[in-house]
This record gives structure tokens, sequence and C-alpha cells, in this order.
């Protein structure tokens, strides 16, 4: 049986479109992503992941408090038996009762080197602060703003003529890399934690 | 005349060092360290620094406010005319006066890539967090702490089997090529500063 994959976004979806290529050309083997969940009704995302073939449908949030939505999404997950959950441009916080029902197994991916540029628009806060690399993040989700245990980290240089539009183009290369690769490490289990760290059992392929 | 530069330490003063060979070595074109200052009477860079032929003393900061301390940090400097400040482990935070007296004059070396890891232990903060990269940040000091407008910066890879002083020994070896890097830039004059952004005019030749 295909191992199982959840996507939760809230926009266009790109990373949910690197990970559903990455499925389908096999670099993320003997996996299938089972269903799209989006929070926003009008997420671009739904329509691409149905063009594919993948089911997909909209959990609007509306009016309900941030457990009562999540009780919603982790039914959802659960009915269609996902271990994995994938974040892709997901643009809410989770809450505990979400976390504990699939511990160490919800990634997401953020557009910085973190811990630095949290948040909204984080290709702008780099810019803005002037620092020469940036990068993005896969990391395991907890209650936390881009906060868990560190998977895999990719750099790029920030460029003297950058906009953020042309940063976050350098990057958006390389968070598709790395969450294939991430989704294949976790999918794999070999790595364990220890502390905050994401150690590696044995190399890994790169992607 | 050569260019004059003021060297701040508080340790080993190993940056300092590595800035003594590139001006030895003609790295750093034209110019001399004209003088080496210390808060601590027991910082082995003084007697690096005399065994090298350059003038150097501890101004002891015992028992003094900040700014009545960099008053004379501000005066001993001026009295060798010098022109930048570079500090190599120089463990004080320091006062306005001391920053507008050397306005985008004064240089920090710091083992992170800031806003990641300010203060101390910078490497431990980077291991401890779990982040896959780290590196070091060539700063105008500010009377913040590791927060003025970033120069250039080096990543490096965080191994798993990385203790503190395995990272660190990876990250000085960058910090001796950037800091040269960041002094010939800063004597060329050839950067403009835009908001937090240090922009330069011209390619500059890599260390």
């Amino acid at each position: 049986m295909k191992r199982r994959i959840g996507v939760l976004l809230s926009g266009r979806g790109s990373n949910f479109e690197a990970l559903a290529d990455s499925v389908a050309a096999g670099r993320i083997a003997n996996a299938e992503i089972s269903i799209v969940l989006s929070n926003r009704d009008d997420a671009p995302g739904i329509a691409k992941a149905k063009a594919r073939g993948i089911e997909a449908r909209a959990i609007p949030s509306r009016g309900l408090e941030r457990e009562a939505y999540d009780r919603l999404i982790v039914s959802a997950l659960r009915e269609k038996q996902v271990e994995l959950i994938c974040m892709a441009g997901y643009m809410r916080m989770v809450s505990a009762y979400f976390v504990s029902a699939f511990r160490e197994r919800i990634l997401n991916i953020h557009p910085s080197l973190l811990p630095a540029f949290p948040g909204l628009e984080s290709q702008r806060q780099a810019l803005e602060h002037g620092v020469k690399f940036s990068g993005c993040t896969v990391h395991f989700v907890d209650e936390r703003l881009d906060a868990g245990p560190i998977i895999l980290q990719a750099v790029v240089p920030v460029e003297d003529g950058d906009t953020p539009e042309t940063l976050a183009a350098r990057i958006l290369r390389e968070e598709h890399r790395i969450y294939t690769e991430a989704v294949r490490i976790v999918l794999d289990g070999c790595y364990r934690i220890d502390g905050r760290r994401v150690l590696f059992e044995r190399a890994h392929e790169k992607v």
C-alpha cells in the first residue's frame, strides 16, 4: 500500500505542485497525495489538485475556534488515513490538539533561514534587514509559529538588485527541492530527534 | 600615508591576528594596524600584538560607566589617528558617544548568520536550535547588540557530529576570510548604505 500524504494549503500551492510532481516522477517513491485541504474556498491550489485527479476540498474556518476547526481537519485527514501532513502555504497556526494527533508527522516549509524572519513576508524582512544570504527551512510543526525542529535548510545569496519578488523566486526553487527531500527523509524514518536537532541516521540521497 | 586601523579585543584576538596577517601580506593594501586596545589586562591578544611590533595596551574598564570608559578608548584611538576600528572579540557594548565619534567606521565580526543567534555562545545556540547552516557576519557597530548594518556574511554547514568547538572552528576560518574582505570594502569606500542594506558600488575582489 502506498504511503498516504495530506496537503494543507491556503493559496496557489506551488509547494503542493512540487510535491505532486515529485510523487508522480517517483522522486518520492511509493507514496500518494491522498487529500488536499484548504481553509479558503478560493485557494487556487484546490483547482490545481482536482486537475491532477487528487481529491481536494475547502473546509472554511470562518466562525470556528482554532481547535474546533482543527478537529474538522484532523477528522478529514484520518478519514483518508494519511500518515504525513505537508503544509504548503497554509496560513494558519495549528492547535495543540492537531499537533498531538499527528506528533512529528506534520511538516511545513518557510521561506527563510529560521529562526531568522518567521511570520509573513519573510523575503521582504530579509531584504530590509540587509542579510547577504537567506533561504528556506523545512521543519516539523508545533503549536508555535515557524518554530518546530528543523529537518532541512537551503541557502541562497541575496543580491544587491533583489526585490522581494526576485528573492522569493530564487528561494522558491530551493523550497521545491528540499521539501521533496525532507518528505523522503521523514517517510523513510532515517532520522532521530535530539532536543531540537534532527539528526540523520545515514546519509540520505539528495534530490 | 597608510590607512590607520585600530583593533579592540578582550581575549585571544584570533581575528586580530588574521587582520594583521592580511595587512602584512598586502591583502589589505596600504594600511597598518596602529593600535590594539583591550578592556582586559590579561587578554592574550595584547602580547600577540606586541610580539608583532604593534603598539598595544589594556585600558581596564573596572569601575567606569560605559560612556566614561568609551571616552578613554575614543581618545586613545584619536591620538593614533585611526580611521577604522575593528572589534575582534571585544566583549563590551559601546555607547552612543563612541558610535557617533566614529560613525560607520566601527566594524565587528560575529560567529552566526545574524540576526540569528546574537550575543554569547552563538555556536552553541545554533547547534541547540538545530539549524543546518550557520556562519558569520561582519557588520557596522551601533549601540545595539550585534545589530548594525551587515557588510558581509559567510555560510558553513552544521554537521550532525558537531560540537560547539568543531562548529566554531569551521566558522572561524570563514571569519578570517570575510573580515579581511570587509575591511578592504570599507577602506575602499565602494559601498553605500540604504536603510539597513549595505550595497556594493562595484564588484569587490574576493580574498
